[in-house]
């Protein structure tokens, strides 16, 4: 299995997706959010590229989520932290969510045969439900204003070090993906760290968001897999 | 002392060079070869981007230098194995090199306040004249064919690790030095197999340039830093 790992969206062709698994990341926070809401027993989650797109969509009953420079949208439903994503607030419910890098990558990436998403919180799960789907696979980092961010490299290395063990079929990867395991490797004793250390991180530690990078680097708590039907992101 | 480090010559933007010391590196083979000259006692280096701007350039009395697919250019009088750059035939000479990614990634940096090129033949060298230079980096990794390529990203690590050791000022780096740098440290003792594992690796011993991989992965056996002045690289 052949596994390719793509540094930011900027550098995302959507020719490239042609044929494979497309693995989504957003740690801080769109694909952290995500499955939050999924495992909390959300009916879908519709990634939407603009805030003018997501009020379009809205339907009633619906829940409008999403940020733009960090902050909760004027008019909107919920944000972008995890937190506000609670059982009580969302199940049952059609999410429609927008994000500046998050929703833009799950769109890049529509060409896929299929497309997952995944974070710290499921990385394991998502690997495993790449390996079940038998195709190559391509790992697309959102990053930060069209820049590589490190939480997503960190998740990167970890799908492809659950790839790795969990795999019967050798996995093979490119130069980018080797480095992204290297740096899992090097730092998975020190993961709330590094994510702090990095530029989303400072970023929403300076917005007060703290507990938000607390939530995004538990590894492997939930066991779902958000996948794209159609418009909508449901559990596999 | 801020450190950027830039993933491949695409990436790489004129701008971000302004009031900078720029290291470029590009370790198959470019600023291997390039050290390797200067330390084998050539008067300089003549970085050209294109084969014909080399052959304009060419003055009676220089040697010719310098791969297109990874191979000596016809007509040339050498090829981009620093093996072939020795005393014996480049002592006093100047030399025109041209090669598909290092000579073009020197070029895109030319608005720094100070070029350097690296290796890891010469990284603590390099490190040691970035701190004397004062002033912030921008480690430029060329790559290969556009993309990240694993031997340019262990240099910019090593270059990183080795700043962090000898400044007395704090080094900050950007999320994707934080990743080279924890690629570094994960694969300090494996730099061979790393290198060979990628993709420009995999192409040099398809060729049949093993030797060059070799060559190419000793790590700080040079003292000497070649820094442009005007068009030529020149030890400092």
């Amino acid at each position: 299995m052949q596994v390719q790992v793509i540094s930011s969206v900027n550098e995302a062709s959507s020719a490239r997706f042609h044929h494979k698994t497309a693995i989504i990341i957003d740690v801080l926070r769109a694909t952290s959010t995500i499955i939050t809401a999924i495992s909390a027993g959300a009916l879908c989650v519709v990634p939407a590229e603009t805030v003018m797109e997501a009020r379009a969509m809205h339907r009633p009953g619906d829940l409008l989520g999403g940020e733009r420079f960090c902050r909760k949208i004027a008019g909107f439903d919920l944000g972008n932290s995890p937190e506000e994503y609670t059982e009580q607030v969302v199940a049952g419910k059609r999410i429609v969510l927008t994000t500046t890098n998050g929703t833009r990558a799950i769109h890049k990436s529509m060409r896929a045969d299929y497309v997952l998403t995944a974070s710290l919180l499921n990385a394991e799960a998502c690997a495993r439900a790449a390996i079940d789907l038998r195709r190559d696979v391509i790992i697309l980092c959102a990053g930060s204003h069209d820049e590589f961010a490190i939480e997503d490299g960190l998740c990167a290395g970890l799908v492809l070090d659950k790839l790795q063990s969990l795999s019967q079929v050798a996995i093979e990867t490119d130069d980018f993906g080797t480095a992204m395991l290297a740096l899992y490797r090097n730092r998975s004793n020190r993961i709330k760290e590094t994510v702090l250390s990095g530029i989303s991180g400072r970023r929403l530690l300076k917005l007060g968001m703290k507990r938000d990078i607390e939530t995004c680097t538990a590894i492997d708590i939930y066991h779902d897999v958000p996948r794209l039907n159609g418009d909508q992101l449901t559990r596999i």
